[in-house]
Parts: structure tokens; C-alpha cells; sequence
């Protein structure tokens, strides 16, 4: 028998597929990505190329190591931006028309300078310096007045809408705050209101207790497939201190999230053939960083599989795997 | 400069990148589909193998034509079912777990038997049969006590989703009303309540008076491209006469959107090079059929872009096509 689970977050029902469900090997991807150069000359990422992107927000050097590049880390405004760094917030209404000037921040942060080390191979070191560079320019583009919420994400693979290979993430600053997420502050909000604690807190508790789902516990942060999965390996990393906001991470807790982020990502690649795979962070907006009813997270999405007319028509998710299988699965890919 | 464009129906804010935005016929596909046979001696959907599928629901004989097969159109329950029909709908609660026993309709319903004559390139007397079929059992279902919502879907096309070639649509009666549905109604009920109208209602009166974004009118039908559409040539069917439910829809009202929608796919077909594409009728729940704020409709999506880590982690999408130079393409695209 198939069964219905709600994700009390997202307030979403998903089907999970029992009977339709795959083993977690079948996922593996089947074909192997065709294989990279360190260096493609071509490339406006790869070092020496630096004139190919408009001029960097931040430069981070490497920390350690003899004759490598003169950058680690590098963010650089999106030279094809999704909206615009320059211009005036202008808000127009005609009729049922509401629309707002496209203004807002979208870089890209570039994760090596080497062209072929994909997210997964860095080392703790060098993980921690991108999310280093994460929340610096976060901090930053919250200072920006004209931006309300900053979505900080990654595109792995053509499935995951990446079009170039060079392993980058990005964030975009928009001026308003997309509707999913006051919905999903607006229920964690009746969540405290009603039981006096975060939603959050409450689910990593109940996680870490069952166990079941669990990927990965950290001093800081813990892994896990959400009980109501959206999709095959969809894990949630949650921090174990409260916070609502991604900009309030300190270093020990960064350190920690790196090698627990290395490590999924990692147990994704060797376990499932390097598929390709999105993920995001999902922040209160920074001026509800210290609300006590909303934590943040990150999510990971492999792109296993694709979203069909009954997704889209419905905004119901079916789920071919069972999120314990899932789970039980990452965690036997070894890793260091 | 782009532009933040707000879909007063489903409350999300849209950015719709001007400077990326690529020129209709840039979407159109490089790869042509490969050519099917017009039977396959494997498919469980042409006909003489109908032992293959579960025992139809539904079978409609053709309403013209000589020598042609026993059956034009034919539902049968999917044989591998997201939900089982059989069972009683169990709740279950356990700390912050809810769950639902996986009961519900999963059906399938064969447009044709001729396996290569895509959905594109019915006639209007065989997209009636269709239609005709979708809403046949889509009353019938709405009979189960324990089915809350009927969500009727296509996907057309491998990034579509689908992984059977012949001519297809699904219905899933879920026991639950997706959380989407009752957004949406409670949106509308808002807009009813500080209105008197139908938000839908009003909708269609302005873009019918704009013009802009209207791709066909027929008699009881208008297609249009949303003023802040989600993606490429994402279109709306909307039927003139306010009614909550598909189920509500009469003969004329079949035959006007039969021709629409035909219509509306060669378009996509010859214009875009026949692009995979979902379609899905969006419904109230059949015990709200009658409701004056709610309006049923038919949303179509191409699928030529892809969903990537920023829409995942924000709920927001980036269309990268002007609405107006959508809807502007299509109407230009010609059609009988």
C-alpha cells in the first residue's frame, strides 16, 4: 500500500510510491559525465581569465598549499544578471497588474580555480573558505536596502540547469520575499504559537531520536532525509543551534557544516554515479534574522529523477523511494 | 532593466529577465523526435493488446471513420499506481508525523489507437472523444468518498516525464486537497470577498480588453499567456462562463475547447518543433464545485527551459521570454 506523508514545513503531501519504488542503486546514474581539464582556456572561471567576468566582490587566497593560483575563492556579479545591480525599486500597479522594478544582486561564486574539481572532491579546508565566501558576500548584500531576501544557491549538472561546468554557485538578492517563504515562516510562526518552540528544532529532535533518516550527525549540524521527502536523496542539513538566519553561523559551526556538506555531497557522487544535483540555502530574510520560531537549513536535491504534469498541476510530489531506504543507503557509502 | 512581475492567482512574484531573454524561435528544439511506428507489437496502450493493461473503465468506440479499430479512446487503471484504489483511508498521527493510507484513483486514458499520432494532431471530433473521456471519469471519481481531488494531466515527451510513447493522459484522485489547491482557493476567496467577483473572471476580462498576451478566443474559450508566466510560452485555457469545475463544462463548451487546445498544441508543435510539454486541468475540489470565487482552467507548460537551484530554493521562477513576444510567436504560428 502506497502511503501519503505530510512535510509539516512545507505543508506539502507526498506520495510515497511504495509499490512503484526503485532500489536506491537504481538511481545510479548510467552514463558518466564525459571527463573535464583542469584548465579550459575558454573558460571565464579558469584563472587567467579573469577579464571574462565583470570585476570581483570578493578574492579569497588559498590558505595553504606552495605555486597555486593567486585565488581560491572568487565571487563576481553575473555578467548575464537575472536582475539588475543598478536603478531605483519602483513599485507600479494597473489593474490586477502589480510589478516591480527588476532590481536586485546576482553573483556568481567561484569555487576552485581548477576547472575539473568538482564540489564534491574539495577538502574540509577549501569547503570551508566557499562557505567563508557565502556568507560574507550574504552579510554584505544584506546591507543593501533594495533587497529583501538573498537565495543562495548551486547548479550540479545539465539536469540541474548548470551551463557552465566550472564549479561556481550563486545568490540572487531579490526585492521582495518570494511567497514560499513567508508561507513557510507564516506556518512556523503558528507551529510556536501554538506549541512554544521552533517547528525546526522540534523535527531534528524527533530525527535524531528515530534515527532512521539520519545521513550524517556533526558537532553542529545534522544530515538527514526529511520524513515526507520530496524526492529520491532529498536531505535537509539543520543546524542544531537555533537560527533563523544563515548570516549568524559562526566558525566553528562553519567548519562543521563544510565537512558534513563535503561528505553528502561525497557519499552523492561515489554512491550514485556523480549525479547532478541542486542545493540551496534557506534563510529567514535578514530582517528576521533573530525570530525565534524559524531556523535555517540547506537543502540538497539530486535530480534523479523529473517533475511530471501531475507535480506541476497538482504541486504534489511523488516519491519513488522510500526516504528510509534513501537514508539507510547514504549511509553506507563510505566516506573519510 | 527586468522586471518582478506578481501572478495575482498564484501569489508568486516572476522575474522576467528582459536582457536574457532569448527570442521565441531561439526555444524552438534542434533534435527532432525520433519517428514511431504507427503500432508497436510491445505497447501496452495500442490496440489488439489490451490484455496487457488492467480491465478498462472506459471505452468510447470512433464516431466516424471506416475500418478503424474497436476503440477511439479507452481509460484503464495505471497497472503500476501512485495510489491503490483498493483500501480503506487510514489517518495516522504520531508526534509531528501525519500520515494517510496511500488510497486513492490512478487511471490512464489512451487518446488514440494509433501510436505515433501525437496529442498535437487529433482532429477536433477525436479531442472531443478525449475530452469527452477525461470528463466522464473525472465525474464518475469524484463519486469515491474517499477521493477529495481530482488532478487530469499530460506529459508529453521525455523531459515531460513520460516514459510511454503512445498518446496518453493520467488522472490521480488523491484523498487530500494539495496544499496548492487551497492556496489558491483561499486567494480567490480573499479577492471575492474584497472585490464581489471572480478573481479568474476579471482576469480574462483584462487580458481579453489588453489583447497583448491572447494567443485564441473561441466561443467559450480564450488562451493566454499569463501576464507573469512562470516560463517560455506558458499558457492558460480559460472558459468565458464562470464555473469552479471541469465537471461543469458543456457540450458546446467541449466541442469550442477540443478546438482550443488542438489548436493551441500544433501551435507549440509546428511553431516550437514539437517540444515536450505538460498540460494539467486545474479544478476546485468536487465539493466546492459550485463556488462563485473559484474558476477552472487548463495551464500548459513546455518544458524548453529547466528548473534549477534558485526556483528549488525560493519558490521563485526566472522566465527568460517576454510573455508578450510568447503569446506575439504563437499567434503568428498557422493553424486552421
Amino acid at each position: 500500500m502506497p502511503e501519503l506523508r505530510y512535510n509539516m514545513i512545507t505543508r506539502q503531501w507526498v506520495i510515497i510510491a511504495r509499490e512503484r519504488a526503485q532500489r536506491p542503486e537504481e538511481f545510479s546514474q548510467k552514463e558518466p559525465k564525459k571527463p573535464l581539464p583542469a584548465y579550459d582556456p575558454q573558460c571565464p572561471f579558469c584563472p587567467g581569465n579573469e577579464a571574462m567576468t565583470p570585476p570581483a566582490t570578493l578574492e579569497f587566497a588559498p590558505r595553504q598549499g606552495e605555486g597555486r593560483q593567486g585565488w581560491q575563492v572568487r565571487a563576481v556579479p553575473n555578467k548575464f544578471p537575472a536582475l539588475s545591480a543598478e536603478g531605483e525599486l519602483v513599485r507600479h500597479r494597473e489593474g490586477l497588474k502589480r510589478t516591480l522594478t527588476g532590481v536586485g544582486i546576482h553573483e556568481v561564486i567561484v569555487e576552485t580555480p581548477v576547472h575539473n574539481r568538482t564540489t564534491a572532491l574539495l577538502t574540509d579546508e577549501e569547503m570551508v573558505q566557499v562557505l567563508d565566501a557565502y556568507q560574507q558576500r550574504y552579510r554584505d548584500i544584506s546591507n543593501d536596502s533594495r533587497v529583501a531576501q538573498i537565495t543562495l544557491f548551486k547548479n550540479h549538472g545539465a539536469a540541474a540547469g548548470t551551463s557552465l561546468e566550472h564549479p561556481h554557485s550563486q545568490l540572487i538578492g531579490t526585492p521582495i520575499i518570494p511567497m514560499e517563504v513567508r508561507d513557510r515562516m507564516e506556518t512556523a510562526l503558528h507551529f510556536y504559537d501554538e506549541e512554544g518552540e521552533c517547528l525546526f528544532c522540534r523535527t531534528l529532535e524527533d530525527e535524531t531520536e528515530e534515527g532512521a533518516r539520519v545521513v550524517l550527525e556533526g558537532e553542529h549540524f545534522t544530515a538527514f532525509v526529511p520524513f515526507a521527502a520530496l524526492s529520491p536523496f532529498h536531505t535537509w542539513i539543520y543546524p542544531k543551534r537555533h537560527s533563523a538566519s544563515f548570516a549568524a553561523m559562526n566558525e566553528a559551526e562553519k567548519g562543521d557544516l563544510a565537512r558534513i556538506l563535503r561528505r553528502m555531497l561525497r557519499k552523492l557522487h561515489d554512491g550514485l554515479g556523480n549525479p547532478d544535483f541542486n542545493y540551496s540555502i534557506r534563510s529567514a530574510p535578514h530582517d528576521a534574522a533573530a525570530v525565534k520560531y524559524y531556523h535555517w537549513y540547506l537543502s540538497i536535491v539530486p535530480r534523479v529523477t523529473r517533475l511530471a504534469g501531475f507535480e506541476l498541476g497538482s504541486g504534489m510530489f511523488i516519491n519513488i523511494a522510500l526516504p528510509e531506504e534513501s537514508a539507510q543507503f547514504l549511509r553506507g557509502v563510505p566516506t573519510d
